[in-house]
């Protein structure tokens, strides 16, 4: 690339004054007729951004990048409020990546990091493909996973066990009396709708429940697709008398479902969500959900990332994996009159 | 710089083929242990990533930036639902800033834009100071205003019409019978505050209202702090039959506000919102509120954006500027009954 024009250079072609190029060249203040001069003149001469430069040189760019699935679920949300205070802190800005929980999408932002757009990554993929690992494995700069991730991949993780998460709202319906639960999923082939699958057979195992295919329905973690869903279920005319749903979004379209057909919750039919979102609290009648702890995964993401910035000795240090609890937060639509 | 390590002196190093070296390099599927051997010869060599070298040379990343004030606003899931596979299908990704509606973020956003870890920018200010002015005036790379911003700041702008917008809500609730209508507002130091503060007194002026210092409060643009700002209306212990609200977020806390109360909407108070969002068509009763068209506005933005990256001609282009015209979306929480 060799020398390129200087601060000077760039002034006697603009006509303007060195202080002046410095101004614009840094973004600080300038009347938009010098900018105008000064971009053209750095223009001709073929001036490369000093800060292109610098970070290529120091490798920083002073960014954090977050991928997940969708910015209009509000569990992602809330580990974004945490991450960005505690990123910020540190002097990192965070940029976030809504990939639709496309696997292409999330091996691309994996290989970009090569380009240094950002110093690294959170990553809450919801399917774990062979590929995607690999990118995980080979990426270019240090990557945090929320949810769960082999060990060889060799990076650091944050989980939470929604397996015990949907065996305390089982265990809660239960104890309220209802025995005919039904369970509204997200796609199968994805991570936590797996994980789910499972834990409510485990859990209508443990409770000596029997497992009817009739209370099953699988959609997707939407509140249109949940409520399709639970339109599907219903269709069934299956005897149910609560509907325990993956997410709460699922458990949003739920409400909108039992509204319409004219059933009350929880009276008739009790309702439980996941993820514990404002949307479920914030719901009419508040939606019981289990909490997986958003807030504080987010957090301990962007802790293990920071650690892994600050210094080259911790860069090799080995993967480290952080578990957070869940927990019941009991609101009115399995409890009625409370809130 | 100068010459770095090649592909061949990393393979000898790493004791692995070329083959693997390449693999590794461009973040295709590798064994875990190829990968770690190939990184940390690379490292030892000081390898700068070809891609970085890439970007850097064609001044290209390949992605686009969008900076909003809160990602928990549904107005802006809208905006990036519509942005995100309009720049996707030109081969752009789209990364995200939720700033807070922080100046100061905005305006290190731009300057990053040097940087190129973006090749375009939509920006979606709060606040438009004369800093903020000048450096998108000053930014190095093409960016779109949505919502106000002056013409010599020399940049494409996506309009709306919310002074219009609050005066359709305000025509229909009166012609509904409303004669005491409330108006809860954000902030009015922002330009969206300000411009509704205005519209909601000239409303009143055209429909031969008077201006009641009671029936107005102000807030910020959120559920917690519109349902603050309501609770200080009703403590005024104004007459009041109808509320308006300068966003949908504000609306769903006055809800929340008025059933605490034991007031019914829309019989004792009639709510109105603004932005037309999920929110509001998910609320219960579902809100009447003013769409400003946040999606059109989002894709127009997307589509100037992309003719200004096509090519060097229509990056020197005049500056367009388009304008999206409000509609007013009614639901139950004015007009009972319906949905």
């Amino acid at each position: 690339m060799g020398e390129g024009p200087t601060i000077g250079t760039i002034a006697e072609r603009a006509g303007v004054s060195t202080a002046s190029v410095s101004r614009v060249l840094n973004g600080l203040p300038t009347r938009p007729e010098t900018v105008r001069k000064v971009l053209a003149a750095a223009d001709e001469l073929g001036y490369v951004p000093n800060s292109a430069a610098r970070s290529l040189k120091s490798r920083r760019s002073h960014q954090v990048a977050f991928a997940m699935a969708d910015i209009g679920n509000p569990v992602y949300l809330e580990m974004v409020r945490e991450i960005q205070p505690v990123l910020k802190a540190a002097g990192y800005r965070l940029v976030l990546h809504s990939t639709g929980a496309d696997v292409a999408e999330e091996i691309e932002v994996l290989r970009s990091l090569g380009g240094r757009y950002a110093d690294g990554l959170i990553l809450i993929p919801l399917r774990l493909t062979a590929e995607l690992a690999a990118a995980i494995s080979a990426a270019r700069a240090p990557v945090v996973v929320i949810g769960s991730v082999p060990e060889e991949a060799g990076v650091d993780n944050v989980r939470t066990d929604s397996r015990l998460g949907v065996r305390l709202a089982l265990d809660h319906l239960y104890a309220l009396g209802r025995r005919r639960i039904a369970f509204v999923n997200g796609p199968l082939d994805t991570v936590p709708g797996a994980a789910r699958a499972a834990a409510y057979r485990d859990a209508l195992a443990a409770l000596g429940l029997p497992y009817d295919e009739k209370l099953v329905e699988v959609g997707d973690f939407y509140r249109a697709e949940g409520a399709a869903a639970v339109r599907r279920l219903l269709a069934k005319g299956p005897d149910v008398d609560a509907i325990m749903c993956a997410n709460d979004l699922i458990a949003l379209g739920a409400l909108d479902v039992l509204r319409e057909a004219g059933l009350r919750v929880p009276e008739d039919v009790a309702v439980a969500g996941m993820d514990d979102t404002d949307l479920a609290a914030g719901a009419w009648p508040p939606i019981t959900s289990v909490s997986l702890g958003s807030a504080e995964r987010g957090r301990r993401a962007a802790e293990l990332l920071l650690a892994r910035l600050a210094d080259d000795a911790s860069a090799k240090a080995p993967r480290k994996v952080v578990s957070v609890r869940p927990e019941l937060v009991i609101r009115a639509s399995t409890k009625g009159g409370t809130r």
